[in-house]
């Protein structure tokens, strides 16, 4: 049992999904209503993903006009952009009118136009502007993640005055925040206060003398990698957004920021793998397409290791034994090279590796592919020694691993580096890559070696 | 230049840490210190990670009595550890007192038994009993990450009274909170409310009218995997954390989620990546310790597979070329393996994938590598038809090929879900351990099929 509790009720298990099933095959939408109808958005959009089509069809329809639109908030992007044109304009409309405007533009920003004009017709001016204005920015911008709704606050007020604001003024407020924005006549931002520094002061002190001054801010166009990382580093709740002149637009809030955490956690991990942009939720086409990419350059560097050995076709012939060894050399040597890579990737993507310490680093990795080439290198000598009682190939093992495992951590720490230094994304240095750069050397070394001393 | 700003400063540059080092080695401690005194204090442990032992030993001493203790939080758990000796009693024990709970522990958990007790002796006994209850707490549960320092509501006050309250108490009161705490005379939580609902209702309002009485709590003994996924699942800025008997102990806030939430996609990708508990700052000798594991377990694998193949010694000393077209298969299959692998990993730690889709998943991945799998063993047969006009072998190529990325993406996929049913750490089935077995049946079904039709 989970000790997660909403109140007495659990928090949600995903094993639910086949008695949800049951009752959808049984028709019993009213029973299937009264279940989820408490249930967190989140947990009502994972069953809506775990569906087969034919079931998430008639349960949207169980729930109808009583969609909360929050639910599309929670569904995967790519996921909702696929099944967006199952739910109808009521639900739609409703949606866009209630939820925050970031919200609110990435969910128009996947409709036709039909439908998007259609909507953007039935939707007040104020919330139709909010929306054209989050979708003026950049993908992946600050601009784009901040929503419009925030509180602002003049600074000529006090803390009785803000107090006696926020009451009157509850209704159009956001649902929940954290930080009071203070602001100039002129809509430049001048301070933040938290709201629990308002709550504990008393109703004369000045918002000038308990807000903090030296606040931080952010330009809408900055992108949501940095974005991330100044909350992480600052262990902030929400962030101000401005423009070129500091006038306050908007404001990023954590929960926000925890979706970009994840969400490029996520691509550099399946950029590594050599997977490209694929969602779990995915088509078996598109999951497949996305893949392909990488198999393609597998595939064209398999054929030229291939044409390496193949040069090697006559000393092979005379000594069969290397074919079975070679592989030992170059998966050793894939191996180091992922390691080093991923920390390396890793490393960059958190800010811990830059160039100032580059070749620091890449020392340092050369030296642990050293001590563990060392190590392995020893074990494989006594291995092939034992195995095949014959000390020169066991020799040219030997050295051909310490120097494979070296070269692997080297090119593992080494390529991320200099892709990052020219703008390139460090993590599109795939572990083939890596693998492939080390296949190659090492067969290449091993044999060479094997037909000078062997042959 | 970035475009977060700190009022007129700008968000930090790694490069300045040059000129930084410069000042050290001049002796120019006073004018390092006037430059870094206003820095974010995860700002300046970048900087004390970045040094070289020597002059982050007198950039610490520039420091000295002034030295922030927040910034021993922002230092990498694994880095502090190695250091902490370099701190003198004076800063830890500021350090403990001045911390919240959370914090405090985990830096107190460092010190050898001497200097611990030397430390302990030295605070209040009201810090030394919350921080003796946060050790208390298995490592890496709801319990260690939560802080004491929270506020705590009875539940027949009105709106005016908390505010009261809350102007009163202020000295007490922690930094910063977002969310109010509503217990019972037995300190049992029977609600929750946000600032801004307590901020915008009027002062009459009774506390229990405007709480949320469908309130969150964690028990403390549950996982931090486990508490991030609800704060994700869950958009929360703050949860209770309560006993067996619901009795309110501590809080959680979402900045340390956000730490939580790196920790595990960092251990996820490192261990897929076959590289053990490492730190990018640790020592050299301890990353090579960490990545020894899976070295060791590729080397005995890459063995097995070299046994494999010197069981077809006779086939392949007829057959030379065989011995260069084996890591085309091999590499195929691990490529596609890896990838499916790493979606699955991903999968299962977002709580995508689970044991009532496993076998739907495992389907969809191996349809597709069933069809990049038809492409590519297409494609290969025409290269090695081309290359070496030999229909049978081109053949035997396109056949291995196929059933070898089909299998990879099936073992891919199916072992991690196996390993998570069974309580294993699904990113423990390493890409070596996959890689190795699509080498394994690769070079097998492959040397298998030459020997039977082109022997």
């Amino acid at each position: 049992m989970s000790k997660f509790q909403s109140n007495n009720q659990d928090y949600f298990k995903p094993e639910n999904i086949n008695s949800f099933i049951e009752l959808i095959e049984k028709e019993e939408s009213k029973k299937l209503f009264n279940i989820v109808k408490d249930f967190h958005p989140s947990e009502i959009a994972y069953y809506i993903q775990a569906f087969s089509e034919n079931h998430r069809k008639k349960f949207i329809a169980t729930l109808a006009n009583d969609f909360d639109p929050s639910i599309l908030v929670e569904l995967e992007p790519n996921f909702l952009e696929k099944i967006i044109d199952e739910f109808d304009l009521i639900v739609l409309s409703r949606a866009i009118n209630e939820l925050n405007s970031d919200d609110a533009a990435s969910i128009i920003n996947l409709l036709d136009l039909g439908r998007k004009n259609k909507i953007l017709s039935k939707i007040s001016s104020k919330n139709r502007i909010s929306i054209e204005d989050n979708l003026s920015y950049k993908e992946n911008s600050a601009g784009r993640l901040m929503q419009s709704e925030i509180v602002k606050i003049p600074i000529d007020l006090n803390v009785g005055h803000v107090i006696d604001f926020l009451r009157k003024k509850k209704k159009n407020l956001p649902e929940v925040f954290y930080d009071l924005f203070v602001i100039d006549s002129d809509d430049i931002l001048v301070g933040t206060v938290t709201l629990s520094k308002v709550i504990c002061s008393s109703r004369i002190k000045k918002i000038s003398q308990i807000m903090k001054k030296n606040h931080e801010s952010i330009h809408a166009s900055i992108d949501q990698e940095e974005v991330a990382d100044i909350f992480r580093k600052r262990n902030l709740t929400s962030l101000a957004v401005v423009n070129d002149k500091k006038k306050l637009l908007g404001v990023i809030n954590v929960d926000d920021v925890v979706d970009v955490i994840d969400t490029e956690a996520e691509e550099d991990l399946l950029k590594l793998a050599g997977v490209g942009e694929q969602s779990f939720y995915g088509a078996i086409l598109s999951i497949s397409k996305a893949r392909f990419t990488w198999l393609f350059f597998n595939l064209i560097a398999a054929f030229v290791a291939a044409y390496v050995i193949k040069n090697f076709e006559e000393t092979i012939q005379k000594f069969a034994l290397l074919a079975a060894l070679m592989p030992v050399i170059a998966s050793m040597g894939g191996c180091s090279g992922t390691q080093s890579l991923t920390t390396a990737v890793r490393a960059i993507a958190m800010k811990q590796l830059t160039w100032s310490n580059a070749f620091r680093s890449t020392g340092k990795e050369v030296l642990v592919g050293f001590l563990n080439g060392f190590i392995f290198s020893l074990g494989s000598f006594i291995i092939t020694f034992f195995w095949f009682d014959d000390f020169k190939l066991s020799f040219v093992i030997a050295i051909s691993l310490l120097l494979n495992l070296i070269f692997g951590s080297f090119f593992g720490a080494f390529i991320p580096i200099m892709l990052s230094r020219f703008g390139i994304d460090p993590a599109f240095a795939s572990g083939a890559f890596v693998i492939t750069l080390t296949d190659i050397i090492g067969f290449l070394m091993f044999l060479t070696l094997a037909s000078i001393y062997l042959i």
